[in-house]
């Protein structure tokens, strides 16, 4: 017998060469039915897989990450058998899981798919779907799949084929399709209910401009129709949604072949966002014990080494600039900076916890072809603070920040989050991390501890934390069910000691502070990009550009209209008067276009009675109200950042 | 007879070689004794040189810069003079005038000078000042220069020849000294009425440090004993107020050699002056109609290419960074960034005038010489903007900024200032300025124009315009007298042409706008060294970090103590608590000298009766208050930004 531990702690005995499958069923018929993969000793293996020894076990479904990417790894198998009975002769290069679903690149010979071929492809993946078939797993030696893609005549296989080792080669085979795989696979293509093509696109082979063009198609596949609908509706609303397409409109961003890819430039409406996003930040901070810095954007390549970000963070730096022999990087993180502001003066114990908070501007290199609206770029803006702290005062310090997520997320209507604790990977000690395995493990209990405290639900990550400490990823969802990855909250036990930032403590000895950074709303360019999806342009007054137009429906009110103005600005309304000779109507169309939140007609009637005649944007006409009752509302609507109805 | 006009306009004749002090004798015996030197065509001239042809004159007298640089390389020739009387043999190298006075360097063989024979120095400066020798220029031949200084022996003044061209090189001689030099110079000695050494330091030939060390002599004069008693009084009274003793003190600035020379980084005390004056500057330009932008720190050189400050600013600007076969250069200017958000979306002449402002951060290469305090850095923030507006509205616009900076002078407090137009200069035109010569009178006389409608006081100045148009300097003196040249105020007519900046006019035609650059407060990092000087480091209380010290007498009172802090605090007021169990005249005497305005001190008495006993800072006792009518007091104070009394 083999003892299998599962990750609540039990221990259960099974016989050698069990399956994880067998496992599940063992447990309940219901359970198996939804394993598509398990995690075993931290692989990932098929469920099908004998299990010959002592093991730790995580069954996969489609709740987890990875059991999705295998679930759609397999679709990628089922598209190329489907692929392969319609068009014989085509041959593979290779067929990844991504973020949304999965693509294979392939080489049609003489033949051509379009987008009026895919239904039939579909219909043909559902059949072979439907005909339930295994994915079965075999250990080949080199020579022998050598053979095998010889006489199939396929160049791409064999290339691949090239770079593995004999003895670690395994083939998968799938009904009438065999491919080179490394796994792994879920149990049958009978899981698979639900099936969409979503693309074909052209690719390089192996990305070299110089190569063969090959075909690149995209599917996403779910374990039900329902999911699939909701999926499609999703990507139909995020359309609408789309925030470049928003920005543009709403004249919140604009980018310049001139200025550079990736460098956001904000416009005057999105910098009412910004700056309101900020003053949110610099008051919840204020109340918290924040202060705030201000430092360059540039350091000389001295604190980068002491730092670390030289080398461990060397890739996602823009290249230095050499002045006067010295080496200038601009920053990509805020952090070293404020290690050096704490160290300008000396502390002692009753100066921490010491919190200091920058609206920092931050570049780092991404590679172009990665860079997308306001999404991925090169220059990040962020409320950005680190928290210099005693080890008995971190737990406080690491929960107050959590619960500052949480104000915030409630603040903006974000109902579904998920925090990640990501963890460091050992093998990597040295290489992505800093050397300092009991510092990990320590840091990494007290994080754990935190959230388990404060009743938090997280997952846990290897292979993700910073590499300075663990952290905690927060991914949030917005309406429409879109995932972004948003904030951070990380320790840092390493950069204080690199630093030699020090305080004198309660025995008036020298003791090196733990340090928290945290970005509760990330980037200002993701988390903007994310409410202009989430809010579909509609922001909540407080956020509004514009807050009030006011339309007049002839230039002979514009005296009342001027007065109006003046008393919404004085109460701090940002209000603009649709000044053109244009009739109420358009007027009105293109305000509501523009999203401003309140309109405000004003005519002969209006002014005789001194009223407003009230439109709420999407939601039309509110009535005649006095000057004083409106101001009074929509202050109150701004004061208390209500959201959006 | 030949015609000299004067800078009114007049003109008048005279005989061929009267020299500019005889037709000053002409006009007044009193003007006469105040004459220095005469710029003659546009060039500073001896008072005493003839003019033989027609040519444009202006007197210059101690108040005007080239008047006061005269008299202080006059100095230098004086003090040069009484050193080789009293250590005969001294060779001498190059003694120009500086900012606040001169030096002259100098090999004493086998001599030293120290602090103790300075007193002497200046006696004998005074006894030949007394003697009233006449300052003689005389053209001398190359070959009769170099044996001259050839039979003196003197390897630096020849060293100085081989860079001369014959025909060009001049003598001058006071008294028995005799000197190489271009000149001009004052008249005679007898000018020269208050003397003081105020340094003696160490200097490498040429600035070499692999060259002998020579005896660096500075000195200061005026015209009259009063005017350097209280030259002597501000200097005592600037080295209290200096602004890096105070930026330090107070905890305002730190800087470190791992960011960089020049490189400030903001200290919380004064990250709160900063968000001040940058509130203060939002909501002065809200109401002038201007609207925030954003912009990223760095730009393509493509971008610099068009602008032209690659090549016109090359020299100021950091060096490139290399990414993906591109040229990145940090901003040295917010300019091209704005130019690009005006170019984004398309322009009508209702749009104009379009005033955008950002909280900018630029970067400049000043050489680590030049580097000082707040005064010469690296890394600039400043309150900037730009606005477009057409020929029309230009008058209007222009003459709104310049009273922006008044209102800003007003407020701080800044009785004295200058304005001095900078024009550009006809022969550097395609060098140093864009070469379009009728746009540069075009826009000057605009310029000239708007300063004189508004009755603005200002003078003119050669060859100091921005190289795409003219400019207003804007030079502040503060509460002891020192100048600070601060704001800037800018035509340009250039890179709206070349970014391709167009608006469709009333015609429905594309038109070019003019920009004007201006930055009223200058640079943050200025304006602040400005402000710490001006006050001494005691704010007014808006501007004061910490507004309000809060002095328990014993930890008795403390719930009282923060029930008043936590008052404070909801009225938006910055205070802090001296929670120590120190004596409360300890407390006292701290808080007075980190300059907080307000000092709340509590104990038995104020708890009981529920008051306050308040003191401002360097007044002392204000009596007891209540909490409410204090906090009346001073939030009307922080309203109204008063100044501190």
């Amino acid at each position: 017998m083999i003892n299998i531990s599962f990750p609540d702690g039990a221990v259960r005995q099974y016989e050698p060469g069990v399956s994880s499958l067998d496992i599940a069923k063992s447990i309940s018929e219901g359970l198996a039915r939804k394993v598509l993969a398990a995690e075993v000793n931290g692989e990932v293996w098929d469920a099908t897989r004998p299990i010959t020894s002592d093991a730790s076990l995580k069954l996969l479904t489609w709740d987890d990450k990875d059991g999705k990417s295998t679930f759609w790894h397999s679709s990628a198998h089922l598209m190329a058998e489907a692929v392969e009975s319609l068009y014989p002769g085509v041959k593979f290069w290779v067929g990844p899981a991504v973020e949304n679903g999965f693509y294979y690149d392939m080489d049609l010979g003489g033949n051509q798919i379009g987008e009026e071929d895919l239904k039939q492809l579909e219909e043909k993946m559902k059949e072979l779907a439907k005909q339930n078939n295994a994915y079965s797993r075999k250990k080949i030696s080199k020579p022998e799949a050598v053979s095998y893609f010889k006489e199939k005549g396929d160049e791409y296989k064999l290339d691949l084929l090239q770079n593995l080792e004999d003895g670690s080669i395994t083939f998968y085979t799938q009904g009438s399709f065999t491919d080179l795989c490394r796994g792994p696979h879920i149990p049958a293509t009978g899981f698979i209910k639900a099936i969409k093509l979503t693309n074909i696109a052209g690719a390089y082979w192996k990305g070299d401009e110089k190569n063969k063009m090959l075909t690149r198609l995209y599917g996403v596949t779910f374990p039900n129709q329902k999911e699939l609908d909701e999926y499609l509706l999703m990507l139909e609303e995020a359309k609408k949604r789309d925030h470049r397409k928003l920005g543009k409109e709403l004249g919140i961003y604009t980018m310049d072949d001139d200025v550079g890819q990736g460098l956001i430039m904000w416009m005057p409406n999105g910098t009412v966002i910004i700056e309101e996003l900020e003053k949110l930040a610099k008051e919840t901070e204020d109340d918290a014990g924040y202060k705030r810095v201000v430092t360059p954007h540039i350091a000389k390549e001295s604190m980068y080494l002491t730092s670390g970000h030289l080398p461990y963070y060397a890739d996602s730096m823009y290249p230095p600039m050499e002045l006067e022999g010295e080496k200038y990087y601009l920053k990509s993180m805020n952090c070293p900076h404020h290690h050096k502001i704490f160290a300008a003066e000396p502390k002692s114990y009753r100066n921490l916890p010491y919190r200091i908070a920058e609206y920092g501007t931050v570049y780092r290199y991404e590679q172009s072809g990665e860079l997308f609206g306001l999404m991925r770029v090169r220059c990040l803006h962020m409320n950005d603070a680190h928290i210099y702290c005693t080890k008995e005062q971190f737990g406080d310090e690491f929960r107050a920040v959590n619960e500052m997520y949480l104000k915030y997320f409630k603040l903006f209507g974000v109902d579904k989050y998920v925090m990640r604790l990501s963890l460091h990977s050992k093998e990597k000690l040295g290489i992505k991390y800093v050397n300092e395995p009991e510092l990990w493990e320590e840091t990494e209990k007290m994080v754990r501890d935190v959230l388990i405290e404060s009743n938090i639900p997280f997952v846990e990550v290897q292979d993700e934390a910073a590499f300075y400490g663990p952290k905690i990823d927060v991914q949030i969802y917005s309406v429409i069910g879109r995932e972004f990855t948003l904030a951070t909250n990380q320790v840092d036990f390493s950069q204080g000691r690199s630093f030699k930032l020090e305080f004198t403590n309660k025995d008036n000895q020298p003791e090196t502070p733990l340090i928290i950074h945290r970005a509760p709303l990330g980037t200002h360019e993701r988390f903007i990009g994310f409410l202009l999806e989430h809010y579909a342009g509609k922001f909540p007054v407080w956020l509004s550009p514009v807050q009030v137009k006011i339309l007049p429906i002839s230039d002979k009110f514009m005296e009342y209209v001027v007065e109006v103005k003046n008393k919404l600005r004085k109460s701090g309304v940002r209000v603009e008067i649709d000044e053109r000779s244009e009739k109420i109507g358009k007027k009105i169309r293109e305000a509501e276009l523009s999203r401003v939140p309140y309109m405000l007609v004003i005519g002969e009637k209006e002014m005789t009675e001194n009223k407003l005649s009230v439109r709420r944007q999407g939601k039309g006409d509110m009535g005649a109200l006095d000057v004083s009752e409106f101001i009074n509302m929509i202050t109150e609507e701004i004061r208390e950042r209500k959201a959006a109805e």
